[in-house]
């Protein structure tokens, strides 16, 4: 393709870091207890996969990625409040996330709890424009972009998207579950704010209807192939590159793509969504590029 | 006053509660597990203070109280969510509320957490219009009410408001406080949300600078009010008319009103505030008496 994923993902990654280190309060030892633990699990690294997508969807259409940054940092506070209370003793109970101690466990559960309502909350403040120095005096390119942003990603994380998905994963935990099944989780835990991402990207670049009916095809796909990955991950990847624990999976006997269809199929199916992504995107030109790359990256990926 | 605040009480509680319950999916025993338990708590009664505030603000300045019903709900919503997460084990681990089992009590606790996420994520959803039916073809009279309020609303519900006053509240437990730590406390954990509903009133009655300046000193003082004679009922209230136990203050050994400068002082105290509050309507005739009778109710309430 002649373009430079590596490159790309380093140069926004470091773009992305210093907006949301911009989003929350300077942070000394004497900052409230509450604000350095949404510090310290905001800023403790990730992919920062979904404002990526929601940058390079934006740039895809044509659109100024500038439009699109604040909302892909909120979407980022949504991400990382997910993952503090997916943590917790009474959810997941994971003690180490990212190869640091989990915010509960750095801090303590009631610190923990109020860090993700606290992310949460400011997420929408931030798509309302009064979330922090640096967006607070920016004009959007339509004055009905912050709202129509705030819709989607409040639907997409909440009981129809995200949350729904987060209470399925748990009641389906130690039963066995069909592929069916077992999709319609992803599609609302994960899918969900991954094709928010991206129509929030195609939003803010101005980007057609049509745009957004073949963004959203590429993100679902994407959305299911990343997840197919996050499992086959649990199964073969190294501790150490990822960051977390192997094997939990089978530990705690969740139905995932290999217990299901075993790991060569599950391989296979990562790889035909990558494919059906990647044609969801053939109307485009070389802006696309660098979701294209993402796709591939997504089931190529050992962390 | 020649007002009737029972009656006027009852019809907005009846009139929010049936706003409310449109604004959530219906409900049978075949509903997810998340919605069920968001039904659970929101439907669980109370005094609904925040929105009728709304709703009253917003007639005071002389605009249509249906604008204010939506933004009304959805501070209901977080009000709500918020007393789900500070009853969880790991906050004040209470068990009884509104004479109901909590939330985690009569769910779980990993429920509970979603269910409070999914009811904060929720108001954001009812705030940018897409949140139910009943008011998603309403076109509000401002275009810019919406994303005013969820400014508002998300400024006052976060680390910057009442995130940072739980946190306080938490941290001053079993310790000694001054009158100012405590008086910040609250103005932070309840003040900040009681003045977000009076300013989202008086902001979609279409109400003034001056306007916004006056009602926000009544919310700030009926707010100081509220907490002060709820640290009274803490004291002498009874259980069985609050729904909730009584000397649970002393019992956890928190800083209250009366333990700092005795029962008489706070009643005192109270009255003040009411009196200072009803100083800031002053200027406004009789459509702003709800508010008034409001002020007056909070320091003679029994629960």
């Amino acid at each position: 393709m002649g373009f430079d994923l590596k490159t790309y993902l380093e140069r926004q990654r470091v773009r992305i870091e210093e907006a949301l280190d911009g989003l929350l309060p300077a942070c000394g030892e004497d900052a409230p207890r509450v604000v350095q633990a949404m510090r310290y699990s905001l800023m403790a690294g990730g992919k920062r996969l979904r404002p990526i997508l929601c940058i390079a969807s934006c740039e895809a259409v044509g659109g100024d990625s500038e439009t699109a940054l604040p909302i892909g940092c909120a979407i980022e506070m949504i991400h990382t409040y997910s993952l503090i209370h997916d943590d917790l003793p009474a959810m997941d109970n994971d003690t180490l996330r990212r190869g640091k101690p989990t915010c509960h466990v750095a801090f303590d559960e009631a610190t923990a709890i109020l860090a993700g309502d606290a992310l949460l909350t400011h997420a929408f403040s931030v798509l309302a424009g009064v979330g922090g120095q640096g967006f607070r005096d920016r004009v959007p390119p339509s004055p009905s972009l912050p709202l129509q942003a705030i819709a989607i990603v409040s639907q997409a994380a909440g009981f129809p998207g995200m949350i729904e998905g987060q209470m399925q994963d748990m009641l389906l935990e130690g039963q066995p579950a069909s592929l069916e099944v077992l999709e319609r989780m992803h599609r609302l835990k994960t899918g969900a704010m991954i094709e928010a991402s991206v129509a929030c990207g195609v939003l803010s670049g101005g980007g057609s209807h049509a745009d957004m009916d073949r963004f959203c095809s590429y993100a679902r796909h994407i959305g299911l192939a990343f997840q197919i990955q996050d499992d086959i991950l649990n199964v073969e990847g190294d501790p150490n590159i990822m960051g977390k624990a192997a094997g939990t999976d089978h530990l705690h006997r969740k139905t995932t793509y290999p217990s299901l269809i075993g790991l060569d199929a599950a391989k296979v199916l990562a790889v035909a969504h990558r494919n059906e992504a990647l044609a969801a995107l053939a109307p485009y030109d070389a802006k696309a590029d660098p979701l294209r790359a993402l796709a591939d990256y997504i089931v190529r990926r050992n962390r």
